[in-house]
């Protein structure tokens, strides 16, 4: 907000409106331009900082996300911890400190003082971050809450130092101060520790709090040992349930089938390349020179000895219209990094504790014609599953993107929708609203594509959609054979109670007829009618399990499922 | 996307995840600078380029929001004209012109070619636009799918020419060329014409399609004569009906309950004002001398002679927690420029023709403080109201901003919200889901708070929330009324029919008894009936009319109703 000058205001407070048309010069007198931290300043809402719960879980998630995506492209197994002190009415400090890598004294103030900029943005890797927003929109957050800048504190193994890092909103710079050089000698790991003060915000144990946050991220994140101080004093410890690194993220050479012109464009002319021919083969995956020989084929026209800066638009066209007539080997899958199947069972018996659960995990699909993604997902039934209402129990959705919860959003998430637009009812849940049942997804990619920049929910591609609900379609399959086999098994136990009335009186009447002993006629009976519904004196867990191992050729029917939805 | 430096790349086209601890140096070597263009460009899902229908609608949306606007701020009656042409597979061409003033030469390449930069951003004033991405955007997004510049033709009365206009995104710079300077005379009047280019969009009359989004443009602006040439030949034209201009936006200067202290601390280093008193005085609505004494009173340590640029964060703190304690006068809601009850009535008649509607203009209020914002409401029931869908009719959310339509993204709007968080059964409705009912609800206000860049949802701050709940309460109210008057009538009309089924054999009865004329009887027991139930034959259309003009108390109740259902 800026205020207009002077001789265009009345006394009043605001611009006298003119009564006459306005020329284009008088408007354009008012032209200004703008940098990028003032734009969130004053949409903070955008980057997630809206309402006082939000807000201060927002903090946290950017933090967090930040610390284990550095252990992870480190190598080393994260331990977190994050502190949140109320220092005032609705003003908390929060504090979250890594065993990561640390970060250079040089990097520092960009790191956190000045939005775009970062290692994530441009590499075509795996990461939970991907924009280079998330640290610095909490130093703007702080400072234009409570005028702080934030500490930082951080070991690479070759420096320690801490210093006080704010921005210059108008220029999106950093402004690093009070820069202390420390020996290494005194922390017992590389790490990074940030401090922030935080005001108009509230901590809350809501389903959009941060202990929520931490709990569904550690859920996601087994590999991670992260410890809560919260603002009342108590201390919550998720430990680590597993002790090995997930898949090392790696950074992937685009797919040619991911390749749209403009992106082409912007490589060729990047390149060091002396040939178009060397450039495909070098810039990108599953390329090859036998590849290059067909695609001269398909555009003879085109010279693949010519520089690749000298590509026209319209060749690019061409040569991604011939990309798509190619065979190629699919996408280096081996990048993505998912939770697992057997970690997100784990998870949802630990908080959900279930009668029924089946998860699924899908071959990695590509969206936009060649970026690589992967969908988990799991269904949870009876216990804790579901959401408590006022008027009973409700179903709902625990969404992730690359392990990160979504508390935020739901609404306009692809994950959403796709839940929304299964015909549940074919799956034995009459009421999706209405049931204790719970859907787990996990999306993971090199490229997310949020909605928005808070990152709270994926953009709603027909891709992505469709291939979610293949996946919880494929866990409902076998949750629906659950349902139909426990109504048998309630059909059945009232048939055998039915039954067991008479038989009393049917062994009294028969031993008048036949003389024999009532008691004998009543025990065998009873043994007849038990053998008859003997299934009803199984263990019942036994029989999930096994059907969770049924489903092996699930994937083809779910597969012709969604085709006839569409 | 950028590609790795070669040496850390194998033959698959993988970068070697090496499976050492690796050092925060070797991570940081990849730290990279971006512009904001290059952002967008990566994530031009954020902007509403999203879905193939989508993405041609944001395109139409943007350029029809800035058409409409500069016409509105020149003074203008606007006639604004879309063309959109199929020029290939899921290429379009889309072209709007207006009348509006033009944009000065000096200025096109930054109004369409480079983003956070316009005359909109940095003013206190209502508008459609807001942010200064929006044309940029088309240009962009032209840019990435066609590579193919947008090209602009004006004529600001002064000077007149034609363009083309791209990006440089590397460094959010525009580039313009091909200028070509035209003769005043050949236009019929000032105005602006721009071209886009376009792929990987798809036209089509859906209920996210150009067409239904000029139809709600055209409604909530009445003042506006839209024209669309679709690509099928056909012509639709949006007539105006109303022949005056909407209220000229004016900026406004800030009221003090709006401030927090960080914008008072950038209002103060930017005053020219000598004193901190004078600062005051000057650069807020409602702020007098008389209000300064009282903040002095309340503030006794502060020396308001100092500089206002001297201001401190913990004074401006405490200056800010003064404002709260002193009576203001409210800020001034005459820059607000809302649609009006009678056109909302006229609109819903016109597209809903509903057998009951009721429209609610509340006072304006203020959020965060001391934004001001004013919402209309309006229900309507029956009739074509309410959406079609495969099993019968469901209620629907017709949502506007600042008179514009918002179709995309309603799952985080704070409109939807609102409507469903009222509990609709005790409003006659017994499902929301499942009646013909549509909710019409107009937010205007000089700073919308929008949840993402694509403006397509407003944030779901409480205190609008609670407002549009009490505005659709209200209207929802009088909808009661009607409900249950009709439920009464049909009650009634059962009751009616039953008795007169007796008449005949009762009449004749009656005269056997009595001797006298059966059908005398049966007149007189028919006209005794018809009189107790003479409400039936009265005109129901008069007397939703009325209940239409009763509820002028509602508003209080609805007011109460809300804090009950906290």
């Amino acid at each position: 907000m800026q205020l207009e000058d002077k001789q265009n205001q009345n006394g009043d407070g605001h611009v006298e409106a003119a009564s006459r048309v306005r020329s284009a010069d008088e408007i354009f007198k008012e032209f200004k331009e703008h940098s990028v931290t003032e734009f969130f300043k004053k949409n903070s809402q955008m980057l997630g900082y809206a309402g006082k719960v939000r807000s201060l879980t927002t903090v946290v998630h950017e933090y967090v996300t930040n610390s284990l995506d550095a252990c992870e492209e480190a190598g080393i197994l994260p331990e977190i911890t994050v502190t949140v002190k109320e220092i005032g009415e609705e003003k908390y400090s929060v504090t979250v400190s890594d065993n990561g890598p640390g970060i250079p004294k040089a990097h520092i103030g960009k790191a956190l003082g000045s939005v775009l900029k970062g290692t994530k943005f441009h590499r075509n890797m795996q990461q939970r971050g991907q924009q280079g927003i998330g640290g610095s929109g909490c130093t703007l957050f702080a400072q234009i809450t409570t005028g702080k800048p934030v500490h930082a504190k951080s070991n690479t193994g070759k420096e320690a130092y801490e210093c006080d890092v704010s921005i210059d909103i108008r220029d999106n710079k950093p402004i690093v101060a009070n820069m202390v050089q420390l020996p290494i000698s005194q922390f017992k790991s590389t790490g990074l520790e940030v401090t922030g003060f935080f005001a108009g915000v509230k901590y809350e144990n809501s389903d959009h709090g941060v202990y929520e946050y931490l709990r569904r991220t550690a859920l996601s994140n087994p590999h991670a040992h992260i410890v809560l101080h919260a603002p009342d004093g108590s201390t919550v410890d998720f430990p680590r349930s597993v002790d090995s690194m997930p898949k090392r993220p790696r950074a992937l050479k685009p797919h040619p089938l991911g390749m749209n012109v403009s992106d082409l464009m912007d490589f060729a002319k990047a390149s060091p390349s002396r040939k178009l021919s060397s450039f495909l083969v070098d810039s990108f995956s599953r390329i090859t020179y036998d590849k290059v020989d067909e695609l001269k084929k398909l555009v003879p026209e085109l010279d693949f000895n010519k520089a690749p800066g000298e590509l026209t638009w319209e060749e690019a066209e061409k040569l991604v219209d011939s990309f798509k007539k190619v065979k190629w080997l699919a996408p280096d899958l081996d990048a993505l990094s998912t939770i697992g199947e057997k970690q997100i069972e784990l998870a949802m018996r630990k908080i959900l504790n279930p009668e029924f659960m089946s998860v699924v995990e899908r071959r990695p699909k590509v969206f936009r014609g060649g970026i690589p993604f992967v969908v988990e997902a799991g269904i949870a039934y009876g216990g804790s599953a579901g959401t408590r209402t006022s008027t009973g129990t409700s179903g709902n959705v625990l969404r992730f993107a690359n392990k990160v919860p979504l508390l935020f959003d739901g609404g306009s998430c692809a994950i959403t929708e796709a839940v929304q637009e299964i015909d549940w009812k074919r799956y034995g849940i009459k009421n999706f609203d209405e049931e204790p049942v719970s859907v787990f997804v996990n999306v993971s990619s090199v490229y997310i594509p949020y909605s928005g920049v808070g990152k709270q929910a994926i953009a709603q591609e027909e891709e992505i959609i469709d291939e979610i609900k293949l996946a919880v379609m494929e866990a409902a399959r076998r949750l629906q054979m659950h349902l139909s086999s426990e109504r048998n098994r309630s059909e059945q136990a009232s048939r055998y109670k039915t039954i067991m009335r008479y038989v009393e009186q049917l062994s009294s009447d028969l031993a008048d007829i036949t003389s024999k002993n009532k008691s004998e006629i009543q025990k065998s009976l009873t043994q007849l009618i038990e053998s008859k519904y003997k299934s009803l004196f199984e263990d019942s867990s036994k029989e999930s399990g096994q059907e969770a191992d049924v489903a092996g050729s699930a994937g083809e029917e779910a597969e012709a499922d969604a085709n006839a939805n569409n």
